[in-house]
């Protein structure tokens, strides 16, 4: 069995907890700065505040000042943190970086330097010289931690330590699919915040008219910009250097399935298909992490770079493009379905 | 402005009368024998019976027995019966088969002939010597009744036929997207009932153990069959001769998105996952079609001869595997995830 550091003691790094200790691995849990509260309450009382749900007794909560005692034995790393959290979690790291545990994220986001749109893992991995990995695909953290079967993609550029980290990781309801398409699965990974938020428009403006939910929803709209979201990151993920079929399974259709049913990207995006202006929805989710916003600004300003490139054009984004004009132009919802898939002709 | 003939006065192809008049078309909506109630309430009274809403006076209904004077003038011809009246509308339209209007067909289902599976279109264009065409992707007929933002994909091999017929049918709230992959979207259009029934599981099983819906509601589950049926599709569509993409946009993912969202085959498969027998589900359905059912059998029966043909593997179609145990054989739902993807290992 396996010693198991995860730093990040939010939903999603606190749930991944569950399935490792359920296979017998010792698992230590380590917030970060932003975490000790939640590490005073699980210390305390054995509940995780946020997930409102006792976590097995095997997981031992640690404030980050133990970090050093935490990865003493430590056979893997994960990371646990937001995607703004990225560069606090490596400099963290980087003194203990020559033991060289395997590391995986389960952060999702894109990175931009300059030019260029770096995944978390290659970032990593270039940073804290080791192997890391990420873990993509549907999973909500709050049902993982109640043992719902779940499937997710492991990604990473290293084949046996892909091998090695799925076989620790998977059980009988955390089912792990190793796929080497790095940027395939974590351009999806990050994309499908974005596109959420579109999906949900259908549903705000349902709403909005006055209709209320059942069979007759705008459901007809809402997969439309489901399918163009397939369509769209299929590309993008292409322009990265990924594959475009990795947009085709878990990693881009199964994840925005589960975002768009049950994540707060869905509630945000619902909010501004009633019309709310941004300022306002954002105030409504009361401090919700809005993933959709950072990862849109990521890409306005990346694009465009890889557009001069020839790897895409961005008239074939005309979603992704009205998601930009509404979430951070705060323009009105006027999806252009004439201009989907290629345009109507 | 052209005059078009809908043969077959149910939901889908009632509704498809409201884009064709809000253009400006004459639409003659021909009732099957099966629709003489619907034809006499429509008279009548103008309010479809079955979508409970008026329609614009522009579309005349008429009875089957009238279909030769529908058919003076006619432009086009749609047909809106289910996958079983395919045949019963072909010998109504053979004696006016020299006319050669082009026809497409709102139906979707496969039908097999000895060891291959044919689409509609296909059938239809041997049987009366006219380019047939379809259409596919995502549209709840209640929804396009009341102009409610539509994409669909209009499929055939003739490309005059498409783009005469597209021209035709789009209007602004009804995008049409002309596409020759036939054999792939029609697959994709079939097969999307039996998969949204197997997505369905995971509400049905979330209610039997007694949790609420909201937000950790076994949507990790959903969406792992999601993208397995998004696997899968593309793989099928492949083997009979389409393109694997094809699953990627509105036939595939954006069929299979708004059928679990708002169908009658999404409301079977909660009952199969709650754990009512077959016949009890299908007695709850009170009468709907279920055509997840008769793709089902008819897959069964016809993929084996692909699979000997080395066209694909049965092994790789886990979750249809599944679906034909427990919707055919009455087994009960075992989603077997770690044989997804081509399996965890």
């Amino acid at each position: 069995m396996a010693t198991v550091v995860i730093l990040g003691a939010g939903m999603m790094g606190s749930a991944l907890a569950l399935p490792l200790v359920d296979r017998g691995h010792e698992v230590r849990l380590v917030g970060t700065h932003l975490d000790r509260a939640i590490i005073e309450h699980l210390k305390a009382t054995g509940e995780h505040p946020k997930m409102k749900l006792p976590l097995p007794g095997a997981i031992r909560p640690m404030q980050h000042e133990q970090l050093d005692e935490a990865l003493v034995g430590a056979d893997a790393v994960a990371l646990g943190v937001n995607s703004q959290g990225v560069g606090w979690a490596i400099e963290h790291l980087r003194p203990f970086a020559a033991s060289r545990w395997p590391i995986f994220l389960i952060t999702k986001g894109l990175h931009r330097v300059d030019d260029h749109l770096l995944t978390f893992p290659d970032l990593v991995s270039a940073e804290l010289g080791v192997h890391a990995a990420a873990i993509g695909g549907p999973c909500i953290a709050g049902e993982l931690a109640r043992r719902v079967e779940t499937c997710v993609v492991l990604t990473g550029r290293h084949r046996p330590t892909l091998t090695a980290l799925a076989a620790m990781l998977r059980g009988p309801y955390y089912h792990v699919f190793p796929s080497e398409d790095v940027v395939g699965v974590e351009a999806c990974a990050a994309l499908k915040n974005a596109y959420a938020m579109g999906i949900a428009f259908a549903l705000g403006i349902h709403e909005r008219k006055g209709g209320a939910a059942g069979s007759v929803a705008m459901h007809n709209y809402e997969s439309a910009v489901f399918a163009q979201a397939s369509w769209e990151m299929g590309q993008i993920a292409q322009a990265l250097g990924g594959e475009a079929r990795s947009a085709a399974w878990l990693p881009g259709v199964g994840d925005l399935d589960v975002t768009t049913n049950g994540g707060r990207t869905g509630r945000f995006g619902k909010l501004l298909g009633q019309g709310l202006p941004v300022p306002e929805a954002i105030a409504r989710m009361e401090g919700a992490t809005l993933e959709c916003l950072d990862i849109l600004a990521t890409l306005r300003a990346g694009l465009p770079a890889y557009e001069r490139r020839g790897l895409l054009r961005l008239a074939d984004l005309p979603l992704l493009q009205h998601l930009w004009e509404v979430a951070l132009d705060g323009l009105p919802v006027a999806m252009p379905f004439s201009r989907f898939f290629g345009g109507e002709h």
